[in-house]
């Protein structure tokens, strides 16, 4: 299995994938259009090598800039600080099984990120039959959209990293969970999902070994990684307590609570 | 700590603590407006039963009905088999980073729920430091967005259910992640979250008992669950060969396959 390793991608390496894959889809490898035994790759590579490293960087495999990966993996090569984020959420109850999310800032690259004008909000709530009034999907729907969504983006660029073009991936999630043991009802059933089946339907022009190195990525997601294994949580809960504030001055402290 | 298991849960048991609350909150037991000492608590309780039995199924507490609560848990213990859910969840990629999710069926209380009329539609994306175009939050967000709902729902609900009524709850979370164990660049760094980091600020007239109380309630958290412990995940990848496919009527197959 090829992973995104320092020796796997050096330019030189990446211009003769390119060049093969380029070959390859013009049919001049596969056709023996022309018999390439007497060439030594070697040597015509560093000729060209400044003008195939050009076009490797805007070339895009499954929608992802051949020249961003190497530029990304080459930078955390020389800085693996850079690699280090932090991602944050922050979150009020509204009512009820309704609350709601905003995301925007992280910290990623060694600096605070601001590409986001605006941020991301998300409604969580429940459908009527879990007390709520389906003003979004439930948590535990949102896991499943999460892993879904990480482990294909996890097969798209690990693909692309190792030229395997992909046509089109689809996935369907199904997570079993009893609320017998949200609820306290019984101490043998677990609280979260007690198992989760994932299917994906991937289209491409696939070889054996592609297939085998695609059902390897999957499980690269680092949410794969989160639900499958255990993620220490610290929790801290901190307190206001308002009927002290109310005692004195009621009105000012309902507004600045509202 | 007290859960919302079968002997808490009688009628008797709900009316006897909305009784005290309703009381509490006129500020009748709380100032001694009255000498109760001489009343039979339980003999009161029988002569009004229906009455108040009425009255709180109608009761809100942090935008539960108790009624409601009381209802779900009754209905799961005269048939646990209600108590099994099924969330699903369909994805489809679109190109790079960038997925769809489609949130909208899912099997509970002994049937096929149609309370959503259309689907909850939510898209995956990566900011451009992580080679995406900010579409949307990245799925591990999604999972602090998930975390932080599913912790405060479970401690509405629980709260409610215990009578601990609360003004304001709102949660910040951190996750440290670093992308060199997804990109394969370091084999002594996971995938997926290192660490998480959750501060619930709540506001509201709470005893330390309620204090501690609450502290135990977010972490019944399916979500919270599947986070800090492992959950078994079967992956499935289902293969379409374009290429040999194409071969032969290549017009009318990828009209198929957009």
């Amino acid at each position: 299995m090829k992973n995104l390793s320092k020796t796997q991608w050096t330019p030189k390496v990446v211009t003769a994938l390119l060049l093969a894959a380029i070959l390859f889809n013009l049919g001049i490898a596969r056709n023996d259009y022309f018999n390439t035994d007497n060439l030594n790759p070697k040597i015509k590579m560093e000729t060209t090598e400044k003008k195939k490293k050009k076009a490797n960087e805007t070339a895009k495999i499954n929608g992802f800039a051949l020249g961003d990966i190497v530029g990304t993996v080459e930078a955390i090569q020389a800085n693996p600080d850079i690699a280090k984020f932090q991602f944050r959420v922050q979150n009020k109850w509204i009512n009820g099984g309704h609350n709601r999310s905003w995301i925007k800032d992280f910290y990623g690259g060694g600096q605070e990120d601001d590409s986001r004008k605006r941020p991301f909000v998300y409604d969580n709530s429940e459908p009527p039959i879990l007390l709520g009034n389906n003003e979004g999907a439930n948590p535990v729907e949102y896991i499943l959209h999460g892993l879904a969504g990480c482990m294909t983006t996890t097969l798209a660029l690990h693909a692309a990293a190792n030229e395997i073009y992909l046509e089109s991936v689809e996935s369907k999630l199904e997570g079993d969970l009893d609320v017998q043991g949200f609820l306290g009802l019984n101490d043998q059933i677990r609280n979260g999902y007690q198992n989760i089946r994932i299917t994906f339907q991937i289209k491409g022009d696939l070889s054996e070994d592609d297939k085998e190195k695609l059902a390897s990525f999957v499980k690269k997601s680092p949410v794969f990684d989160i639900v499958t294994n255990q993620v220490p949580v610290q929790v801290d809960l901190q307190y206001k307590n308002l009927q002290h504030a109310l005692d004195g001055i009621k009105g000012t402290l309902l507004h600045d609570f509202g």
